[in-house]
């Protein structure tokens, strides 16, 4: 598609016409008889859908796991102070520099390093909130940052993209566009964590145009922007607005938007990342502080090690942040892995990175703010291996505390593609931990004397008043776990569960309807859009 | 087979003829030639095996997840209590209602109900020992239940057998055998927790000879013993007496064997389980007295009703053991799980499993016994299902505090098979637990800053000396996840973990050696098993 087409498409009935192309591509009718039919279908068909947990933002009721003790912690506290003042880092941008350099830290004429005091970076810090909220779309999905609140994102930034028919290609806005409806309906998915599949088929210039047009008018969510230069970031911003239908100083009040900013590991930020946080800071949207540590890579071979650089990153990143703007809300990212010292190939959802994952959870706290972390896994194909590297990803992430978990859903290949079939295994494992963050009731109601009484011994509960009075919500429902006898299984030919998560994303999809929008807002977005295709988006040399 | 002709194998040549019998079986050569100079491959044939940690029994140094308040335990246990003194348990043999009333429970003539005062409960189990040895046929395998000491066991009691070579079948002594010598091999199994499957070629009357007989001379761990009739059990006990080389006395003061009694829940004790309490606690051997309260069917549809219920039974149980001997070991078993409520099928490593192994965990800590719990799923296939349900059960069960893990390795389909495939996955999970147990250093040396100074902003750590002299055992290594990139796998044949995890046990197969026995302690079990078999095993009515 040209640019034109694709503005056509994406402005016109984009959302009824890429749905039926996914469905269409998954198997499902595409003629536009079918198509209007499916408007019309009703709770009998939608019924048909796998069970799901309503949205809701849950909070983790258990204490974090401390790997560590608060002497250990504090050692890596004093050890990344250390660093960013005896080494320093090297801050690409000459803005972010002066900025630092008027706030007290030491930079150097033809330098690009800047060495922070210690006593800055604890007093600069101090101003980070400890809780906020990052607002969506719809105000019903608003999600708190913070406290014992934790909310699960979507996978983000993989170039490719997989699914069982099709297998693995390069990612494209067709798939982009279906990843964006499958998250708007996944209740378990919070947040949007940049582009689930990087849709090269739009041209750089205009494709956060485009990107963040989808991902507002087919979900509701709140959402990612990417760092790449002020001018994205602003239409971003413009964009977030709109469909809030909020103006300027409501904006500025209101995070309403998150990026990501990854330090170029070991001790540098690069100009993009810097534009993004002094740009988005000083609006008072949300950046998530992220250095990318992989032990015996980008840092120290020795879990510590690697923490007290990741440490640094994230403190000299947070200190930005609150020289542009004491109070802007900011994320601590943890993000360290390990690679096999063999290939160096990075490795996910191993015994170092629960540790460390929690272990960055006991830092975030250590500074009061929010914690990032993830579910990763480095498998090639949806198999035991992803579903293990996800979840214990999941038990360092859950057990350390996490607020914001990135790449919750579909993240497969250490991030190099996005799985349809992932996506669904992965939404049944964040209902699953969902389902273990609620608290267990413990009354006269719920310890059943009586019950246990009128069965008696060598009874059973199946008929008992007890059991048929809450039989129906008493256990969690999944979307995907096959509990058939093996006998029955066998005779449906064996599903496995990707076989089934292949069925739940097609059905869900062919049931897709996109989140009602206010008419001026969206006459107004797409103008908004229209215009800035027209002025050629961002110039890129690429 | 007969069983002259199972005693001749078993007695014979049976660990090399039946290893082969499994590598041929897994597509390895069998003729005699190859057989013979299996015998002399040295190092350089091992290193193709997986990689593996030492074995070492794991420590849990985090503090377990307390899902309820000291406030709501103490309603469970108050609520047990009253459930073993107004309902009572029905405890189906004669004797041991006699020991009972004798210890002062109500126990009226011509039924099969006894009622506990709570006191009696609260004072007889104060005697259980918060910490043991249980002794394996090799002292250095020898195993600690209790405190923050932790050992994993492998399937048990599955009826059928399933590879992917060879499909699911009936449980039969060639994979018997050879789980058993995997399990051997396996650094991260510590125990054997009954028969991995049941092998039914082995008439009943004599299959506990034989299968005891194959654990202690394929392998070397301690082990357990089915509570199947007085006879049986003091066979095993013989049999372990006789491995262990030791005297009646020493016996009696180190556990040797440990048998699971489950209580036909609810509220019901059968004959054979009770002989075995009567007999092994007599003899100082270890019970793990595990109530089996599946929510909904065989206990009470609320988790806390559940766990009521389960906590009566395993009062009731550790109380008849602390009155047959005061100080005898006994061990809190955790196994209440959910059901589907639309079929009734169990359910297995889900997200009411999870805290109710966590509570059951608080549980046991509330009386300082050991705590059981158990690695489950209920998927048919070794697929994402089988995975997730695995790794979310030993994130409830490790958090919860877990002493003795059962099924910890190849348990399947709600335990109706056991699978060689599900034996490395779960080897792998359970290894990455052991390395998620391991501490973080963090010294001077850990945190690295002169690692991070040499490499500076910008540079990379390969060729640091810091990761040069740690690289090789700086993180853990897995047996069976796969780090290659997408293309290096695809062009392997993109194979997925259980075609791994095949490749992987035919390879540990065809290296097995039987560990080396005490050529008269061999002989002795030898002689006694065949008495025993001559004398007709135990007689069977079936």
């Amino acid at each position: 598609m040209t640019d034109d087409e694709l503005l056509a498409a994406a402005l016109g009935g984009a959302p009824g016409a890429a749905g039926e192309a996914g469905a269409a591509a998954a198997g499902g009718e595409s003629h536009d008889g079918e198509r209007r039919r499916r408007g019309g279908r009703a709770a009998h068909e939608r019924s048909r859908l796998p069970p799901q947990r309503p949205w809701n933002q849950p909070r983790i009721p258990y204490r974090p796991v401390e790997v560590l003790s608060e002497d250990e912690i504090e050692s890596i506290h004093v050890a990344s102070l250390r660093v960013l003042s005896e080494i320093g880092m090297d801050f690409l941008d000459e803005g972010a520099r002066n900025v630092l350099r008027e706030a007290g830290a030491d930079v150097r004429p033809d330098s690009q390093r800047v060495r922070f005091d210690p006593a800055m970076v604890e007093e600069r810090i101090r101003t980070a909130p400890s809780t906020f909220t990052l607002h969506g779309p719809n105000p019903a999905h608003d999600i708190v940052m913070g406290g014992d609140w934790t909310a699960f994102g979507t996978v983000g930034s993989a170039p490719n993209v997989a699914d069982l028919d099709r297998g693995r290609r390069v990612g494209n806005r067709e798939d982009y566009q279906n990843l964006v409806r499958l998250f708007h309906m996944l209740n378990s998915v919070h947040f949007f964590a940049g582009y689930a599949v990087e849709p090269i088929d739009i041209h750089a210039s205009v494709r956060h145009l485009y990107a963040i047009y989808d991902v507002v008018t087919l979900a509701d969510k709140p959402f990612h922007a990417y760092s790449l230069g002020r001018q994205r970031n602003l239409d971003a911003l413009e964009m977030a607005r709109i469909v809030r239908g909020v103006d300027e100083a409501t904006l500025d009040r209101e995070p309403s938007i998150f990026t990501v900013i990854n330090s170029s590991s070991p001790l540098r930020l690069d100009t993009p990342m810097l534009h993004g946080i002094l740009e988005y800071s000083a609006r008072n949207q949300v950046i998530c502080m992220t250095p990318f540590t992989l032990a015996g890579a980008m840092a120290p071979v020795t879990l510590a090690g690697a923490l007290a650089e990741q440490n640094a990153e994230a403190l000299a990143g947070m200190t930005l942040t609150q020289v542009v703007r004491p109070g802007a809300p900011v994320i601590y990212g943890g993000f360290t892995s390990n690679v096999d010292m063999q290939s160096g190939a990075p490795a996910f959802g191993t015994p170092e990175y629960m540790r460390t994952a929690m272990i960055g959870g006991q830092l975030a706290r250590r500074y009061n703010v929010p914690y990032r972390s993830s579910n990763v896994s480095a498998s090639n194909a949806v198999d035991a291996q992803a579903a293990y590297e996800s979840v214990f990803s999941l038990w360092g992430a859950i057990m350390g505390g996490v607020n914001m978990l990135m790449h919750g859903s579909g993240w497969m290949e250490g991030g190099l593609h996005a799985s349809y079939e992932k996506v669904i295994l992965d939404a049944e494992l964040l209902g699953m931990v969902e389902a273990f963050l609620d608290p267990v009731v413990v009354d006269e109601d719920t310890l059943a004397f009586e019950a246990m009484q009128e069965v008696g011994p060598g009874g059973h509960f199946f008929g008992a008043q007890h059991t048929q009075a809450r039989y129906r919500t008493a256990f969690h429902k999944p979307m995907l776990s096959d509990w058939r006898n093996y006998e029955a299984w066998q005779e449906a030919g064996s599903p496995e569960a990707p076989i089934r998560a292949n069925r739940i994303w097609k059905e869900m999809l062919a049931a897709y309807e996109p989140p009602p929008m206010d008419p001026a807002r969206r006459e107004e977005l797409d103008a908004f859009v229209a215009r800035r295709v027209e002025e050629g988006g961002v110039p890129t040399d690429y």
